[in-house]
């Protein structure tokens, strides 16, 4: 059964399995100092179009909070939506790791704007308060938008010209690049992100998170910072093969793709209820819907998903790289069912 | 070419890899919620004796760190010996994740003895001093050494009659089961230890590492430290089944049983040498011997391996799960040449 | 000149003064073992109708982060207004001390209510969410409000029956105490806070902040907690004498009497203005109003006071102990010589 | 009675106590904004011969543990003596503050010398430890002892040609200036300490510890440092009324003297009786001795001080600023007696 709880239920990607078979040849150097390591960093500086510093990590989580946190003093802030990943779905791990407070700010769409930031920087100098110094955007967010490759060249020129940094939490970025039929270097490197945190995981990888820094200016301590974050995986070359293999553009544009047609194809199914209202007009694997209470419950029984809100019915729906028409016809028939029935 | 600087230079047992794949079918539950998952957490309590809760994370360093500070309040102290790698191999995660000191008293051995510990008690209830609230001990340790069933269950005795857990680091655990020719549930469950940092990483695994608690009434709040210690990993299907696999008696067992061969195999061709001396005298996989520098040199042409005192010529060779008597004897003509040419 | 800016400009009341000159005598024990110090906390429980447990620190600031940090697990969160100073006036001191996250939300009028707590625990028990765990309350607030004792009360149960604390940061308690013409135990104890942060400093005294634990099943570590946080003082008496005579009626009560009535006596003066617009009906010693931009700017030439909001026009005064009534008239004779000459 | 349990079981020298009552003036800025702070500060850079930063604060442990903060990121380490105030009395104040290590050494006589700092460099680049990035003395040392200025001189060279700081724990820092007959800069800024924790509690102020910047390329963040280690106090003029009072030579080193005299006077008592041996020879205030159980005892019934080591039987006498001859000759008395009786 396929799931649309998120895209992180799906398992690997063939091409990245074979890929952690073949490093397992004898010995190697650990800690990544071993030569699969040096060619995955390499193919990251090739996608990003200049020279980038990569650290892997377990987890999105640590991608974010180590990136972060390599950024930071603990009188420092991050800014971001309430939405945030780093600031709703990471246990407060960036407050304990770094000592730092996340300044969030409402929002309805998932996307900070400059105008959010502005009134936060009346504080700044003011030993009474957090000083702001990284924005943090996700892209795609959290509440499957995204922003313009404009939206975030002006983000980081804002960033950078009141002493702050951009930060992109980018656990869906195959995605974003895909939908905005752009590059990795247009999308990150052109518009003056200083850092990323690349996801992997959630689009055919096993174990694929990568902190990547694009500013040469940035704190040259990150391995320290990737230690003392518990993230130093001693056998790294079968993380860094995993990296070697997606970064194929039939892997990841092709994974990618799959899910986004997939969610084109999942809002265009829904839409022929009208009982059902879609959040917004989404482009990449996240659906948002507002359905009926029984309508959701009668769906459960069957399927995997999250209810974002149970009392206005919104719930999420996602596509992974894996995932068929098929897979998508078949819940629409649990909604058929459950109108006909009902 | 097989390496001897730590037994983490090594690729993954077959069965272990073969494991990983098999779960690469369709989705499954996320996070630690899957069937593997809960399969795994089974066999970890059949091993230890008794009902067991389990956390797997990435790394050896997570495990104790996450494990230690599920037990420590930021003005409580774990207590251990120098050389221990909570102390001096994790780059202050204990400290920075936790607030939480480390007490380390000096050692030659590796081992904590409770005459170590009790000075130590006299700072109980007074507030200028930190609290000490966990003595941790490495089985096997750092330097090669092994506590006996005796010892251990001594340690915790005095541990709980003082109002502490004792914690064991037991990155290389299976390897002092092997040695001592025990049992997880007799070296582990029945001493009295409250939690085990349980690694399987350096013996044949490629990421396996687990938080055990033995003690019921250990903090319930685990999954959170976890979560907030970055180590949640999303597709944990694939780190629980390879501990499915490992914790088959002819995977972790022979692996340990062919490292520790083989240090015994190490230890007695290194003895055919006048020049060359033993620290002591090793069960387990690590071998410690002092050596002149020109030899030194000389070896770390062809071979790796890390020299722990550069003044007293003393290095570390670590045999790992597929290391050979050919892998030895190789290593042992490097030495032999020196001496022909000298 | 007297300044509206804050009630922390003024100097310290001369019987708070004289007693710290009282205990000058010989040598006494340190670190609040003194006989001085017994008897101030022996008057906190006399004040508060039961045996509650004191603990002087230096700041505020302090009292509200150890206070709430014994309370605390990293993975725990404290939920308060926006406008908490916890939040927005100590530099990210809680997140920093215990790393835990602060949950705010937006707010008017500076008073959290049960509404806005509710969805916020949706997420117990999910180890993907900081745990909220402590409802913290400033009364007075810090837009100069008020809760009634049953709103006092009805948090306290909502907490409590969902497994929290509540904490009262009491910066300014002594002025709310009088407003509602009640006294410190009808206020914080009948109503069931669990711990306070007792102001003294703002109100007359020259040092002096109290963390004031109500509920005997609070964590017995606070010792330990207030000398990790840097704030066990040698000298301690002379913090302790300092209480001993504030918390003597005619001071605490006579002191926030008095501001009180200026801050209805400045109120009826701003009223006289057309132009000048209040922005609540303030019961204490804060006033907020909106002016014009001139008007302000004229005004800043020759008092000291907030502007809080430059867009709107939006001003704070804050009267203190010492404040009379012809600081006031003279402030307001600014305000007409702006608006004869205009 | 006066004690020897430390020089802060005293009062506040009367000076200090009356300046404190003259800036009682009406209202002053808050928050170390108000023109005594700023003359106090100037005295400060006049006592030290250079501009310096100065920020005070309320205990000695917040000026290590702010102080030493300023310099650390969270995978950086302090070194020390074990018996190092910010090791051993500080309750893992700078462990949980700044997520740093202390890395001590063993040691006799609480002095560190540069042989022990050596072996501890070469971790320095590897990510597995934590980076030693300064080195902590304390003058007078916890133990009794001074280093020379060419001892602090060498330390400090050490230190910078290794990419390290040199912190200065200096909360009897005065009683050090007196013994080695030197001045505050010759001691502090012509040997080139970067930042030193400046202690007047200890000799005869109320509240006076300051955290003394003397390098000029030091983080210019410590005013946010402090207030996040709520350590900003409000109505700063009564500090900085004291400082000023205090940093006059009649008081500051007429007090030194006389503790520092006492000292010897008690040293040359104690020396009267065979039994008795003394530690060292010690120049400043606090004396160390080894007496029998028995006699220590005797003295406990009538007199403070600390007993550093039961078994040996190695009690602490400090001296204070008020103490005199005939508070000694009582204790005196006390053994007299003893040896009488027995």
């Amino acid at each position: 059964m396929k799931m649309f709880k998120s895209d992180n239920t799906s398992g690997v990607h063939e091409k990245v399995l074979k890929a952690m078979s073949e490093v397992n040849f004898q010995h190697d150097y650990a800690y990544g100092t071993d030569a699969t390591t040096k060619k995955a960093i390499e193919k990251f500086s090739e996608l990003f179009g200049k020279n980038v510093d990569v650290y892997f990590v377990a987890t999105g989580t640590a991608a974010n909070v180590i990136g972060l946190s390599g950024l930071l003093r603990p009188f420092e802030a991050v800014v971001s939506v309430n939405s945030a990943h780093i600031n709703v779905d990471e246990c407060g791990a960036l407050e304990n790791f770094s000592g730092s407070k996340i300044i969030y700010v409402p929002n309805n769409d998932g996307k900070l704007s400059i105008e959010d930031v502005k009134p936060l920087l009346s504080v700044v100098g003011d030993e009474h308060n957090s000083q702001p110094k990284v924005i943090s955007i996700s892209q795609t967010t959290e509440l499957g938008t995204l922003y313009t490759l404009d939206e975030i060249k002006e983000m980081a020129e804002f960033a950078h010209s009141n002493g702050m940094y951009l930060h992109m939490d980018g656990a869906r970025i195959s995605n974003a690049v895909v939908a905005l039929n752009t590059t990795f270097k247009e999308m990150v490197t052109d518009t003056g992100v200083d850092i990323l945190s690349f996801g992997g995981t959630k689009n055919g990888m096993m174990i694929g998170e990568a902190i990547v820094l694009l500013n040469e200016s940035i704190s040259p301590n990150y391995k320290f910072y990737r230690k003392q974050g518990m993230q130093l995986l001693s056998k790294m070359r079968f993380i860094s093969a995993q990296f070697l293999a997606y970064l194929e553009e039939d892997v990841w544009k092709n994974n990618a793709e799959n899910s986004n047609n997939m969610g084109r194809y999942m809002k265009e199914r829904l839409m022929e209820f009208e009982n059902i209202r879609l959040k917004s007009d989404f482009k990449t694997n996240m659906i948002f819907a507002y359905m009926e209470k029984g309508l959701i419950e009668h769906l459960l029984k069957s399927f995997g998903f999250y209810v974002i809100d149970e009392k206005e019915g919104l719930i999420r729906l996602v596509m992974s790289f894996d995932t068929t028409k098929d897979d998508i016809d078949n819940f629409i028939d649990g909604i058929v069912d459950y109108y006909n029935v009902k």
